[in-house]
């Protein structure tokens, strides 16, 4: 009888952007679709990447068949290297989305240790008793597929992230052949991205970037310096083109934007115009009007190379008046202050900035909700469940299926750890794993806890105070400090005799020495110097610093 | 000379937006425009507002002929409580505007103390050299006016926050013929918001909210939430009357939509249609078809009425399927986070949330490109200076005049600080004063420092890590400890012997003991236990805590 079901488990991607992975269980075996991470939330501080919960993996590694891969964008691959370093399973990715991947794996030092099988559209992949068929989908990268997933007990759809771009710049449009065949033999349930169902009709061609890069640089007497996300290789490939057609030489500059289109490059999916692409050093000594830079920083992430550039950090590139700087994409939600700032910086330069919404130098690489309805439509399946999205996007994408025929019945919002079984019966949750999010702060993946986040939060917000007291362990009375060292901490008085540190060192001698016995009780000390401080410390700023009270004994 | 002359003295709202302050001074008097504050920026952790340099205002208070004050925004009015507890000076506002100050004095306790006096467009005001002449603006709040500012040496123009809205809600549209007028008689210089030019084109009016409300209100079967910043009156005021039209009864709730509505209701700029308004605990015996709540929230702040009843922490109110909640704002930049949040948790309860871009709930209050130079072509000013924007709208705001036919070099572009001086010669910036910001943290203003920010910046990205040590103070051996306590602090081993912690101490004994020499050299000690600490906890972690020594003699 389970048997006859699927099941699919999310470890990310719904209630989320980010983070897409997503297990689909038939019988004993499951497949891994997308490892990808996510960026912290604003209060997760001090924390450089979250993933998926790899101690889960670990536990049904030895029912796990594989790991597919839709298209290299760091939510589907970025979690790979934590993955792989702890479970041992074959993954399978198309040509470029495989070379990304690599590039990752060697930075890892797993290179070697860990190999990616190529996959094709061409041909279906048989694991255990999946046979994966992957159709080619158009997105803001290119070689992106989605997955047809054929199992006894029917057909499940993974759209991958998709728009249905008519006119790509790189390669040929989504397999609408493909789709309709999937469709016309029967889906189960399709998992579809929904990440744009806010938005009304169609998503724009990204051959329109063409147009607009052509518009702005024609006739530029000046440097010119387009950012965009190092994995957007059409993009960079556009911006190759434009500049090529008017004798401009470019570098690419930043790490990774240098690896992504080394790679991309050495696969056939960028292409390097004659005498075009040169080292930075070597753009030199081309006139400012016959030089473009291509450079990570879109996002305004203190350390890329544009945000260097902005505030005057980078090594090599100074902006100024004369350089035009194209922001060729837009702002991920919580990045908007520090894209905000990244202009303003470079406009201070007296470089010129064009951004969203002053020209169209940016579309999006997701479907909007005309597009969606097509997928439906192509796809017609039984049940859905939308993923890559936020809560409110998974419920607008309940209703967008609504209105393409899907009864609401039949659209299953998960939340991750969910068990939800499709099946000739119905589609419902029939399980509840708790699973978590992996935190991985500086080489720790995992030790960072929601303990140590909330008293990094309470630090954040007041400081810390710290009250160092030694006790004679005989008679409990005080043999040296209280010393009280703050951190952090807002003090109307700063330093001197009859500050507020001062006065609160002598409120806690009194309150220890009154309450002094014969033996030192040490919960007792710590309480005590807790709330006399918290108290008089309310009192005077209306704020609740951490105190830390460290009592040693002699 | 110099009495022929006028010089400008921005402290808030060039480069930033909020914080709008202004002086101007003419000979050896001044005048400021606003007294706003700004939110604070992400980085400024734990602090609760920032407000102008209150120290210069001392500085040159017996200078000061009064504060005037455009219209009863947070980001024109909040810093006022702060100004007049310390400086004591005459204000002057129109109507609505004297009543939302009044409010924030009595919250201030301030009442009585500070009068504000009140203005109307249709009289001018004499204060010193300087002849104020208020004329009507639209704006997404009533009673909001612009100056002209007359001295011997010519006429300076404040728009205030301003946009041509030709069929607004609530009063008549900008007064064009004062505006036209004053632009007859010469202007020296416009100081114009620049908020939106962005944006192309005009922004739509305020009316058409209305039909919005009315078509989403008409046929709702469940209860309707709406909310918007609480000084919106006029969007309050279009939520009443649809209420009315379907037969709901509404009730203000939070404190500050409540105070704000009874005052603008007090004062005639807020209409309660019959029969509409009722206290929360009256609403409660009518059918949830017949119940509008208006509330604050529409930013996702956590303390606001809409996010406690998003995460199910209201006392009163909680939101369930068949609510239909209308967030009647967009986020503020910085805020999408939250907003996105509240409207994820509101839609987990099963609630229909209404939001940009899913229809047309919000217009701005600020004027988009053609409002702007339709303002410049009004008042034909001699040279212009944009405020209440970042510094990128501020170098559009130029690019726009020249389209206007305003030279560039005649748009100053000015910092906070700057003296900007408008005379028959020209426009220059003659002077530089070091104004800052004041930080309000808690009760206490100004104590938090830039160090104070940078320590709550380190200790909450990896955490603080406290080494308490008691020496002998003769032969600087240890007594007792080293006790090592850690908070925010990622540990991938976490308690117990042969922990990371534990290590730590060994190390510290060591480097103590070793260096250990007949008198203790303080600055020895702390130098030593850091930077063994530091290097060791690095090679472990890769993260760099906070490290604090407190050392203790006996």
């Amino acid at each position: 009888m389970s048997t006859q079901s699927i099941r699919v488990i999310p470890l990310g991607g719904v209630g989320e952007i980010g983070k897409n992975a997503t297990l689909v269980e038939y019988g004993d075996d499951l497949l891994l679709v997308d490892a990808g991470l996510k960026f912290p939330e604003e209060e997760m501080l001090g924390i450089d990447l979250v993933i998926p919960d790899i101690s889960f993996l670990q536990e049904v590694q030895h029912r796990l068949r594989g790991i597919i891969i839709t298209h290299g964008h760091e939510d589907h691959i970025g979690a790979l290297p934590y993955i792989l370093a702890n479970v041992s399973v074959p993954v399978y990715a198309t040509s470029l989305t495989r070379g990304l991947i690599t590039v990752k794996l060697k930075e890892h030092k797993l290179l070697g240790k860990r190999d990616v099988d190529l996959i094709s559209s061409k041909e279906p992949l048989v694991l255990g008793p999946f046979t994966v068929q992957p159709f080619r989908v158009t997105h803001s990268i290119p070689d992106a597929v989605g997955f047809a997933i054929h199992t006894p007990a029917g057909t499940i759809v993974f759209t991958g992230d998709f728009k249905f771009d008519q006119t790509p710049v790189s390669g040929p449009p989504a397999d609408f052949g493909t789709l309709a065949s999937i469709g016309e033999r029967g889906v189960l349930a399709l998992l579809s991205d929904c990440t744009r169902v806010e938005k009304a009709g169609y998503t724009p061609s990204e051959r329109v970037i063409r147009g607009s890069f052509d518009s702005i640089i024609r006739d530029l007497p000046g440097r010119v310096i387009i950012t965009t996300f190092a994995s957007n290789i059409i993009r960079v490939q556009q911006a190759l083109d434009v500049a090529h057609r008017y004798g401009r030489k470019v570098a690419l500059v930043g790490r990774s934007m240098e690896n992504n289109c080394a790679i991309a490059n050495e696969l056939g999916f960028l292409e390097f115009p004659e005498d075009t692409v040169y080292k930075l050093d070597d753009v030199r000594r081309f006139g400012l009007d016959q030089v473009m830079l291509i450079t990570t920083g879109s996002q305004g992430e203190p350390s890329s190379v544009l945000s260097r550039i902005a505030s005057g950090d980078h090594r090599q590139i100074r902006a100024m008046a004369g350089d035009t700087v194209i922001l060729s994409a837009t702002p991920i939600p919580g990045n908007e202050e520090t894209v905000a700032r990244t202009i303003d910086n470079l406009m201070r330069l007296g470089s010129d900035v064009i951004y969203e919404p002053l020209a169209d130098v940016h579309v999006s690489g997701h479907g909007s909700r005309e597009e969606l309805k097509l997928m439906l439509n192509l796809i017609r399946p039984r049940y859905c469940m939308p993923v890559h999205g936020e809560y409110r996007h998974l419920v607008l994408y309940r209703r967008l299926a609504a209105e393409a025929g899907i009864p609401p019945e039949n659209v299953i919002l998960a939340e991750i750890g969910d068990v939800v079984q499709f099946d000739d019966e119905g589609a419902k949750k029939v399980d509840h794993h708790s699973i978590g999010s992996v935190l991985v702060d500086g080489v720790n993946v995992g030790g960072t806890t929601e303990v140590v986040l909330r008293d990094r939060q309470h630090l954040s917000r007041d400081g810390v105070l710290i009250v160092a007291i030694t006790l004679d362990q005989t008679t409990g009375s005080i043999v040296a400090g209280p010393e009280v060292v703050s951190r952090g901490f807002t003090d109307p008085s700063l330093d001197g005799e009859g500050t507020l540190i001062g006065e609160a060192r002598e409120r806690i001698r009194e309150a220890i020495e009154d309450a002094a016995t014969s033996t030192v009780e040490y919960g007792f000390v710590v309480s005590k110097v807790k709330e006399t401080l918290s108290d008089f410390v309310y009192k005077q700023t209306r704020t609740r610093p951490m105190i830390l009270p460290v009592i040693t004994e002699v």
